[in-house]
C-alpha cells in the first residue's frame, strides 16, 4: 500500500488544497494531510483550527487523513510508513522551493520520494496568503475557500 | 492497482531517464515506459532502436514495461488502464512545456493525472539532445548513459 | 483616438486570442489585429487563410479590425497612427521573448508603446502550436478554437 | 474616456515609477497614481509623506492625478470609473506575483483588464527597496530618484 | 594581480560556499572572503562568529582572506584594490536578484566587475537558511557544514 | 597568468558580444574568443567572415585574440592552457542553458572553470539572432552592431 504526506501550512486550507488533495487521493492508496505545526512564523488560525478546518472539508474524502507534525517531515513520512511526499506546483517560484525541498528531504532520507501535481486552473493563483489579504480587505471569498472556512475567516479578521 | 504510463523520446535513454523510471516504479504499482514514434522531428535512433536500449536498460526492473504509441498520449493510457502519467522535470524551461502538457492531458482526459518527478542531481542538466551533441563531438559519456547506449551511439556517429 | 496593434501570426487564431482581441478592444479605441506574413518559417495556414479565418470570428467585434503585414511591425504601426502594441502573456518564455520585441521595438520607435495582457485561466495554456499538434493527432479541439477554424483545421490535417 | 489607476506603495517613488507613469498616461486618457496607504508592513515615508512626493513630481503631468486608497483596489477603481489597472514589470519574480494580483483582481472584477508596461532600461533594476537600501548607506543616488526625493530620503535616514 | 571579493553573511558559511571559495580562488590571484555585518535582519550568529569560522574552514587556502565589512560593497571594494565581485548563483530567484545588484554595483562604480560561479552539483540547492532551519529541528548536518561549524550551530540552538 | 576563453557562434558580432570581451578582458590576463565552426546549424556568414569580424573589431584591445575551433569546448580550452570559460548571461533562458553547459564542460574536465558576467543594459536584449532579422526587414542597426558588421550584414541580406 503506497502512503503519501501531503503537508502545508494550511493558514486556511483553499480550495485549491482540496483540489490537490482530490487529486493526490487518487494516485496513491492513502493520503495523510499533514499540518505543519510551525513554530517560527505567526499563523493566523492555531494548528488545531487549521486541523479542525482540514478534517472538516475533508470529511467524505475516502483513503484522506487529517494530522499535525512537528520536527523533520521525513522522520513524519517514515513513522507513518509513507514511501511519498505529495506537493502541489503553480509558479515558478513555488517550483524553486520545491525543488529545494525535495531534494534537502532526498537527501535526509532517500527512501521518500517527492511528487508533484498541479491544480486546477482556476486555483492556479490561490494561496493561502491571498485568501486571508482579501478576508482582511473585506473582499469576496466565494468558489476560493470552503464556506465552512469563509464564515471562520470572517470572524477571525472582524 | 496503480499504473503509470512514462512517455518520452528516449533518444537515446540517458542515466537520467532510469534514474527517473528507478523512483518513478516506487511510486506506482506498474510503469510503463512508452516510447514516442515521433513522425514530426528527426531522431537519431528509430523508434524500434530507442524501444530495444529501454528493454535491454530496464530488463532487471521488476514492474517496468517498454512499449511505443503513436496518437494521442491520454488515449494510449486509456486504452493500458494507466490513470497517472509521469514526467521529469528539471529546468524551469522543462517545467513550463510540462505544466502546458499536463494542463492540456487533463482538459482532453481529466480522468488521468499527471505527476512530476526529480532526477537525482547528477542527472539535472543531462538530457538526451546534450549526450547526442557530446556523442558527434567525440566526447566522454561514461556515467551519462548506459554502457550499451554508449557503444551504440558511437557506432551511430562514427 | 488610441489604435493599438496586435501582432502575430494566428496559426490558426486560437480562443486564447480571441480572448484577448476582446480584452484590448476595452482598453484602446481600435485594435487592429495584425497577421505577420512571416516568409522565414513555415505556416500551416497561407497568410490569406488566416486573416480570412480572423475575419470571420471577430465580425461581430466593433473596434476591432484584421489585417496583415510585413517587414518591422514599428514601420507598419507607424503607418497606422498606432501608439501601442498588444501582446498577450502567459508562461515564463513568452515573457523573455516578449521584453525582448518590446525593449527592441522601442529602440526602433521610442513613440510607440506596448503593453500585455493575459488571457483567461482556461487559455494559459493555449497555443497554436498545441492547436495544430492536436489536430493532427485527431484528438478534441472543442473550446479551443471556433467552430470555424476546427473545421478548417481537420480540412488541413486530414 | 479611458481611465487607468497605476497602484503602488512609491515608498518612495523612483525615476522607474516615473517612466511609468509618463508611459502609462500616454497609453490611456488619464492616469491616477493611487497611493497604497498599507497598513501590514512597516514603510519609510508615510502615506501622505509618498502622496506629496508624487504630486510634486509629476506636477507638470497632464492627464496624471495622485490619490492614495484602502481596501480592495478593484473597488477604489470601480468608483473612479476606472476600466484599467496600470503595472510594471521588470523581473520575473515581479511578473508571477503580477499575474497572480491581476488574475485575483479580475476574479472579483471582470470589468477591469491589467495592462503591463516595461520600464526604460536604466530603471530594470530599480526599487523602492534598493533606492532606501542605497540611502541607508549613503550611497549616491542621483538618477535613480528625483532630487526632492532625494532630499528628503537624506533626511530621513540621517 | 587581480583581487576579488566574496560578499555575503555567512550565517554560517556552508559546504557550498567553500566549494565556491575554492573555485574563486583558481581564477583570481587573491580572494577576499567579505562577511557583511548587516545591521537589518537578525543573524544566528554574531559577525564575530561567523568571520571566525570562516577563518577557521578557509585555514589551509592560499590566496583567500577573510574580512568584515559595512556600508557600499563597492566602497570596501574599491579600497581594497580589489576589480572583481564574486558571487555565487544557483536558482532562478537568486539570479534575478544576483543581477539586480551586480547593475546597481556597476552604476555606483563602473571600474569593478562582478562574476558569477556555479557551485558543485550537491550544493545547488543548499543555503544558510535550509542548514539553520536542519539544525533547529535536529535534522542532520553531515556534509552540508564543515565539523566546527556543525557543532557550533548544535550549540547555538539547543 | 589567467586565460579564458570567450566561445560562441558571433554570427555575427554584436556590440553586446563587445561589451562582455571588453569587461572579461578586464578579469583576466588573456582573453581568447573563440568561434565554434559549427556544423549543425546554418549561420549567415562563414565562420572565416566571423572571425575576420572578430578581428576587426577587436584589433584595439589588448590582450584579446580572436580563434575558431572545432569539437569539445574543454578540449580547446586545455590544449591552450586556459583554465576559466566566459559567458555572458542575460535572459532566465539563457542562464538555464548556460548552467547546463557549464555543468556538463565541468564534468568533462575539472579543472576549467565558468563564469558569468553581464552586459551594459542597452545591450540586455541584444543577440545575433535579433540583429540578423532587423537586417532582413531593413531596420535601423545603428548602435546594435560596430559599422563594418553592418555593412557587411546589409551586403549580405540584400
Amino acid at each position: 500500500m503506497k502512503i503519501a504526506i501531503y503537508p502545508g501550512t494550511f493558514d486556511p486550507v483553499t480550495n485549491g488544497h482540496l483540489d490537490l488533495i482530490d487529486r493526490g487521493s487518487k494516485v496513491v492508496d492513502r493520503l495523510v494531510v499533514a499540518v505543519l505545526r510551525n513554530l517560527e512564523k505567526e499563523t493566523l488560525f492555531s494548528s488545531d483550527e487549521r486541523v479542525e478546518m482540514l478534517r472538516e472539508v475533508t470529511a467524505g474524502s475516502a483513503h484522506v487523513e487529517v494530522d499535525s507534525f512537528d520536527g523533520l517531515l521525513v522522520d513524519y513520512a517514515r513513522k507513518h510508513n509513507a514511501s511519498v511526499i505529495l506537493r502541489g506546483i503553480r509558479a515558478i517560484s513555488d517550483y524553486e522551493y520545491e525543488l529545494q525541498m525535495a531534494m534537502m528531504n532526498r537527501r535526509i532520507e532517500p527512501g521518500i520520494e517527492t511528487i508533484f501535481m498541479i491544480p486546477a486552473e482556476p486555483y492556479s493563483y490561490l494561496s493561502s496568503r491571498l485568501v486571508r489579504e482579501i478576508a482582511r480587505l473585506g473582499g469576496p471569498l466565494t468558489g476560493l475557500v470552503p464556506e465552512t472556512v469563509e464564515a471562520r475567516l470572517r470572524a477571525k479578521v472582524s
